[in-house]
């Protein structure tokens, strides 16, 4: 196992009705944001239990953050933080939601031009202090400290991870997530399963808390997704779904092992260049990924076979060539299509995402490093 | 799944050569106590990696806490820290230390008896920073905001749980453990094993991601466990050991679900009547246990027999059978007796333990509080 540092200061209140610990959590004396997306939390009854618990506190409203929040859009709510004094930000909403309040509350007290925090990983002294009120589960981002942010404008899309944005609180009341579209859903456990397989398929590290673990919330969202996805209303399947998301990017599984994230890395590419869900394009990746990073990922795809799919007949091949088929079976029965051509985007587009990704830097990727653009172009060409 | 609120604060430093966090973590100007036990610490190097971290820190020292860290002992610490004016304390040892170390740092600030806090679960307004240099795996004591004092003058031991108590930060170098006695090792994987089994072996609750985690901590102190006191070198296995016996007791699996305690209950009693390790009290109540309630933990003891032992062949009656005998003969892998008489304890000490557990209040115990007088007696008879 290698060396790490594990810190999650996340007070997580999960369930229903938790909502109202918002109120008890933010200080009397707050200037409060509350920050949100398009306003399905105004139809749903999040808003109407926000507004209660946060009771006569002073309380201003942004909302508009849309989908891969954009920097144009959260660098309103800096100006209205600074104008207003604002001192503490409230995000109600998904993952967008959640990592634009962290760009906010990095920005706000930030010296300098705060596109930096992500452009130049410019160090942060503070941060507002952040809670929020989860209607999506997927991302992770209630409790973990990065943030993905995009800037239409100049067509980038950058990360930042810092200790100092993780939520001090964050509210899971599964029951908020009924009213999420089916699509909605499914997407989430598509991404949360990805993110686990990012931290997991890579080489052994002699972990085996953090390798059981991580086949824990794989076995957790294969046996509580599709349930949860056909049953919207099924409370203890969406509770586990829901549980299952937070903890597959909340650290844990992640410290003292080595991680990949190259199905990450090429997935944002085809979700600028062909507005594909993010979720939807890492179903694409995988699988492909799987096939093409089978011989340096071979003990992990040996021991996911059998931890996980229980594949315990057959030769080595045969069991990789498996699990690699029953990861697609399951994207596809979350209705995650897995083929370039399920969303009419041509092949061409490999060597197109391989170039753009290393005109930027990003390659080599994966966690030995040896995901050239070669590679990734292979990778697609295997998904077209 | 039951609603919860999960918080986990302590900041973990996993591996070789952590120990130099310490001086990071602690401020310059803080005035600290290093508290310790019987000095150990002196002879297997981990003092001296403190002191050298520490620097030129204001620090005093109290060596000569206790397994089964008592009262009056701590009391005296308490005295210095008042007179002293200590503002941070550092624990430096295992469970016992760690847990003495809680009670010094909520009993310094405390307006009134401080004894109170235990006899009385007086509620605490502050609390003194703590770190800890974890030297022995088993308590989860270095990330959980729980502790146990003993009070011998009166023949007392009280547990009080606290979040103001959670270590600041926890150092865990498993090198550090390399020079312990196989028995304390073979103790500490036992420890964790039950305190695993006491969150888990109750009755279902929907939990998916609680149970799996649960299972997967028990599958790993089953294969590391006793590989690593066979091979106390052997840095892999014993950083397993150690991280499951972190999560083991990190309140993680314990949240949404319904938990039992009644063998540790038990245990205290035959530690405190007989002198047996805590662990080995635990090794002889477990499978007498599970034995007793076998029919109101059936679904979750055939749940721990396919999941943690793979038992999928024959009658129902029969899996529960091998279950409970697999978790016999693992304690007794481990060198932990699971008999009285291997203590040479008669079973007449069945009556007394439960006389006992009922003049103080303590009945009835388990998950569904069915555990009376006569069960407990019951479970000591069939341990014999």
């Amino acid at each position: 196992m290698e060396n790490f540092t594990y810190h999650n200061p996340t007070r997580i209140h999960f369930g229903r009705g938790q909502i109202a610990q918002v109120g008890r959590e933010i200080p009397t004396e707050a200037r409060v944001l509350l920050v949100a997306g398009g306003g399905s939390i105004k139809t749903n009854g999040v808003y109407d239990q926000v507004r209660k618990t946060l009771g006569s506190k002073s309380v201003l409203e942004f909302f508009g953050v849309e989908a891969n929040p954009d920097y144009d859009t959260l660098m309103k709510a800096v100006g209205i933080c600074r104008k207003e004094r604002v001192d503490w930000l409230l995000a109600v909403g998904g993952g967008s939601v959640l990592d634009g309040t962290k760009f906010i509350a990095a920005a706000v007290p930030f010296q300098g031009e705060p596109w930096d925090i992500l452009a130049k990983n410019a160090p942060l002294k503070s941060a507002l202090p952040i809670g929020a009120v989860l209607t999506l589960p997927a991302t992770g981002s209630e409790a973990n400290g990065g943030a993905v942010i995009s800037r239409r404008s100049i067509q980038e899309k950058l990360a930042f991870i810092n200790p100092l944005v993780f939520p001090r609180f964050s509210v899971l009341d599964p029951e908020t997530t009924f009213s999420l579209p089916e699509r909605q859903i499914a997407n989430g456990v598509g991404d949360a399963f990805t993110h686990v397989l990012e931290q997991y398929l890579t080489f052994p590290a002699a972990a085996a808390v953090q390798d059981r673990f991580a086949e824990s919330i794989l076995k957790a969202l294969i046996e509580e997704g599709p349930k949860s996805v056909a049953n919207p209303q099924d409370y203890d399947a969406r509770a586990n779904v829901v549980w299952a998301a937070t903890w597959a990017l909340n650290t844990a599984i992640g410290v003292g092992v080595p991680q990949d994230w190259a199905t990450h890395m090429i997935g944002h590419e085809l979700t600028a260049l062909h507005q594909i869900d993010h979720a939807r394009t890492l179903a694409i990746v995988m699988p492909s990924l799987m096939q093409v990073q089978r011989a340096t990922k071979r003990e992990k795809l040996l021991q996911y076979a059998g931890k996980v799919w229980h594949i315990t007949q057959g030769s080595e091949e045969a069991r990789i060539d498996e699990a690699i088929g029953r990861t697609r079976a399951f994207f596809e029965k979350l209705g995650l299509k897995t083929r370039l051509r399920d969303y009419n985007v041509s092949p061409e587009t490999a060597s197109v995402v391989a170039q753009r990704l290393k005109a930027r830097g990003f390659l080599p990727l994966g966690e030995r490093e040896d995901i050239t653009a070669e590679v990734v172009e292979k990778i697609l060409r295997l998904a077209a």
